[in-house]
């Protein structure tokens, strides 16, 4: 019952309410988000840790013209609830629907758009500037995440917020954990920071002696400045931060609404930049999730009294699950083999790696850049690093890519998951652009399987080669097998699974099972198509894939994967190069990385990316008089 | 007279020398370093400042053996001279000499390649980790500068090495300067512990004190670990870097080898990550530098004697002078108009823009990724902020630029500065990459000037758009006009410089001027070549570029950049898309990034981009027989 709730209109609705009703509003919300979360799947657990900030944020700030910026983003449920978004919330991560992320279209309230992490800090230093600049008087306020605060942009702006003194509140919600747990000197930092309340009483008895013991008030006196400082010290809380030109407020209790609006209205009237430190659980007010806050940090459905999922997909194996254990395998026979994960050691397969050989396994946190040039590192001392890593994240460590492996040519694995749509979490989650970003590199292998027993002989390629090598594959199920046994993997050879003269369909990587099955569809309309899986996209396999290419006359390229720069460009480069005239050719893709959100296999199917539409532009394009001039 | 450095063909050479000896080694490599950086230029600044270091690393370690990384690698000169380079140091940046960075192809002693800002931590901490795992014992020894301390991937590691408490030396070279001047929190910490040695003291005071007084004691004892910690910070120095996980040592001087030595010994004992402060003065030894250690930086070749510029090019007026003069006048009409660069004042032109407006300027020091992500801000706030970075450093940025500007379609303004072949500093600074990473970006216009005027009425243009827009323009002069009188900028419209039936020469950027004079050269062997600017690469003129290339039916692209995923690679996208059959398309640009380094008209001749190797090709081109099928 949201009694409370259905008030909540917009932020405005939310002020006229007694503490006792904010607390109330806190249970509705967290009721709808665990029952919207149940059927549909999200970000459940960070939704949860933050419902009550969320609500004091709103109940003392002032926005839209107030700036509340979100990093990540996967916390907002809560914001967007109470942002005039609470009917459209049950259709969060649908098609269409709200996206489960901050978006600047969707809403005046959602100042910044997010879904990479680490990126709120930056953006709102540029807003607090902007404001500077106009002599506007709004606050703008981050929530930033300690997880989230490991990633180099975020370190980099925290750096900067230092220097410039502009009124800025940082708050920084400590859950203990970004995805998995945390890494580094940071987070260890924030442990001792949230346990130590103590230390406030501790510099007030120092401070009480100093003053009144002449002895060392006359030593110290010698320098003021800086006995100021060495009490400072003595507060110990937060000295990092002050030390970087932070006002350091906390730790504070993240779910008590009165504490948090007490200290949110102190804080306006603190100038320069703030750093409120809020100690808040995951998953908070829903036992399952706060029993597993990994689990439930973003799940699929699942059964609201148990926390168990509901679909059986489990039981299917995943790409990231096929890596994992034929990483596995060969880190058996190999103690040469490492692995490297930039906080996503359950998302990338890597979970038992990581129990069986921890100090073969190495989680930066997020941080990918480090991790691809710490991959390079250990190549540099005779191992073989195996880098999994997100392909919409690895954008983050393309310099470190192309300037710290690919030039030196070190032997670095790139394991690159989530190649292509990921679905529900949407456009800024995309992995549409490793194609682009990896094919020009100097010495990379660049590899995309079929299917499951591809990526397995891929990796065992890779990691027998002397140079950098990266196989991108996507989200979700393995075992879309080919039909036939696949053939041996031979080094920049490409395999030829039907032969046909009406057409060649070059399908890379996932798109190839449906390929294949576009094949079946066109057989029906007496066309015969040849379909090459090419599983190389650097080097291509120029002798196979020219000679289809001039026996058909028409090429049809398939990648799940941006156009511009993408597998298709790549073929007709090559087959520029290699002087071979009046071949058609014809490319499917994403024109433009706005997919939307949704089921992928249903995005795929409205991109044209299914079995069917494939063999209806591939009907179409046989039916094409040709112009040569 | 390099008497002792004469004897010194490695580091074991060095091993035998007395103190004296060693302090007269470091006169005669600062006499070496000046003379050849007079006649050549080079990084002559940076590496003055770390001769007494580099002498003492070398006396103390025991490399190859011992890993001793520099970050960025411009201050390696002494190293590569006391690393069996010492003769091979005069032909430093030459063509097929020695590289102005460490590289590993290059020597054993030079363990990972650099030329980016603030990468060797992390290589560093893969090394040391990998040793850890192969329980080997050699040291690690990081160099690392103040300024290259703020970047992303530096702070990651720095984060990282806190957590996993490997043997590291960390040797904060802390000049105090970047390439500028630094930007942050950080380094105002920095400048703290350098200015106040006298904390030592005051501790030592107050310990006495807390001993001796029963009151404050039993208070204190009650939580004698939050005591230990307490005192800890009355040590202030390094605090910052101890909370971290590191060990602190230091400031100490880094002109003083004794001092050096006996704190490297010391250092060696030390378990886990070790950070040793270390002040030094760039440019120390060579007056004109030590004045002006900004000019000093990188200098091209400059007169002993004065200090002074030898050369009278800085007459004629360069991209970079052209974008911030145009800036300037652009931004004196519209306050909106904001700048920011990542530590490239001066080499981005904006030192006048900088002083004129310091307000409406930001030098976010090196953290490419943050600049961009600000500048996202600014420009939610309704600014008109153009990014000022060069082609290779964006590099870093990449991910910033996709997911927080372009698919947000943000105005920023990305003046993309050094596009092409840099010449001396070779292969890590190239900008080979911007064209193909940047078409692809959604809402991003991509232009392409051919010359000064068309970069002033290009950056007008991008400034006038509701769009992000960004401009590539190389190194060096602007001032090769086109021929003709610029005609007008319109958007996404190419400009049809000659017309003739037998080619088409499509040039972009950099290669428009050459590409004319090859028209010329062709005209005198009967060749008629249209030659066509494109002006835009993101979007292309399909109307005039289709029109032409069906009328000639042969097309010739040139770019000054990798030819995957190009320029060339875009029109052939663009003819396949429109359906246009039977042109011939050659791509000329490079083949790989191993561009060689030195003069950068020298190596674009080598690499077939002068107007001679052009109108060459073009015409081999039209003898070729065509292949139809």
């Amino acid at each position: 019952m949201s009694v409370v709730l259905n008030r909540i209109d917009s932020p405005a609705d939310l002020k006229k309410l007694s503490l006792k009703e904010l607390n109330q509003l806190a249970s509705e919300i967290r009721e709808l988000i665990i029952d919207v979360t149940s059927r549909k799947g999200g970000h459940l657990a960070p939704s949860l840790g933050v419902v009550e900030m969320t609500i004091a944020l709103h109940y003392v700030f002032n926005a839209p013209f107030d700036k509340i910026l979100w990093d990540v983003g996967h916390q907002c449920y809560a914001h967007k609830i109470l942002t005039g978004r609470r009917e459209n919330f049950k259709q969060i991560r649908d098609y269409k629907g709200l996206s489960g992320f901050p978006k600047r279209e969707e809403s005046l309230y959602d100042v910044f758009g997010v879904g990479h992490s680490s990126t709120s800090l930056s953006a709102a230093l540029g807003i607090a500037q902007g404001r500077d600049l106009r002599k506007e008087n709004f606050y703008v306020v981050d929530v930033i995440g300690d997880g989230a605060l490991t990633g180099g942009i975020a370190l980099e702006a925290l750096n900067y917020a230092g220097e410039i003194k502009t009124d800025l509140l940082v708050i920084l919600n400590d859950n203990e954990m970004s995805i998995g747990h945390n890494i580094g000197g940071l987070p260890s930092y924030l442990a001792k920071l949230r346990t130590d309340p103590t230390y406030y009483r501790l510099k007030e008895d120092l401070e009480y002696v100093l003053e009144r013991i002449p002895a060392i008030g006359k030593t110290m006196l010698r320098s003021a400045e800086r006995i100021k400082d060495s009490l400072k010290y003595l507060l110990v809380s937060g000295m990092l931060f002050e030390e970087l030109g932070f006002t350091y407020l906390g730790p504070v209790d993240g779910h008590s609404i009165p504490k948090l609006v007490a200290l949110f209205r102190e804080v306006k009237s603190v100038r320069g930049p703030v750093l409120l430190h809020v100690v808040t659980k995951k998953g908070k007010g829903y036992p399952p999730a706060e029993k597993k806050p990994c689990t439930f940090h973003g799940v699929g459905p699942f059964d609201k009294k148990t926390g168990e999922p509901l679909s059986g997909s489990k039981d299917r194996p995943t790409y990231s699950g096929v890596f994992g254990s034929a990483l596995e395998e060969y880190a058996e026979e190999d103690p040469s083999i490492v692995a490297i994960t930039a906080a996503m050691a359950v998302g990338t397969g890597l979970e038992n790696f990581a129990r069986r050989w921890p100090e073969r396994f190495f989680d930066v946190g997020i941080a990918e850049q480090h991790a691809v040039t710490m991959a390079a590192g250990l190549a540099v001392e005779g191992f073989k690093p195996v880098a999994a890593i997100y392909s919409t994240f690895l954008q983050r460590a393309y310099d470190q890519l192309l300037h710290d492996v690919c030039l030196q040519k070190l032997p670095v694995v790139f394991a690159v998951d989530r190649a292509g749509l990921v679905g529900e979490d949407g456009e800024t989650h995309n992995g549409l652009y490793d194609l682009a970003y990896l094919r020009n590199l100097p010495n990379l292998t660049l590899m995309a399987p079929a299917d499951g027993r591809e990526l397995k002989a891929m990796l065992k390629m890779a990691l027998e080669m002397k140079c950098p090598a990266a196989i991108r594959y996507p989200r979700g199920p393995a075992d879309r097998f080919l039909t036939e046994e696949t053939s041996k993997l031979k080094p920049g050879k490409a395999q030829l699974l039907t032969k046909g003269r009406d057409l060649l369909i070059l399908a890379v990587g996932s798109m190839v099972v449906p390929a294949l099955k576009a094949h079946e569809i066109l057989l029906k309309m007496k066309i015969e198509s040849s379909v090459i899986n090419p599983r190389f996209v650097q080097p291509l396999d120029k002798e196979m894939i020219c000679c289809w290419a001039e026996k058909c006359g028409r090429v049809i390229t398939v990648e799940e994967h941006i156009l511009g720069g993408g597998f298709g460009s790549a073929i007709l480069e090559m087959l520029a190069d290699e002087g071979i005239q009046g071949v058609h050719l014809k490319r499917l893709g994403f024109i433009s990385p706005y997919t939307g959100q949704g089921k992928r296999d249903f995005l795929l199917e409205r991109h044209g990316l299914s079995a069917e539409k494939i063999a209806d532009e591939a009907y179409r394009f046989c039916q094409v008089q040709e112009k040569v001039y």
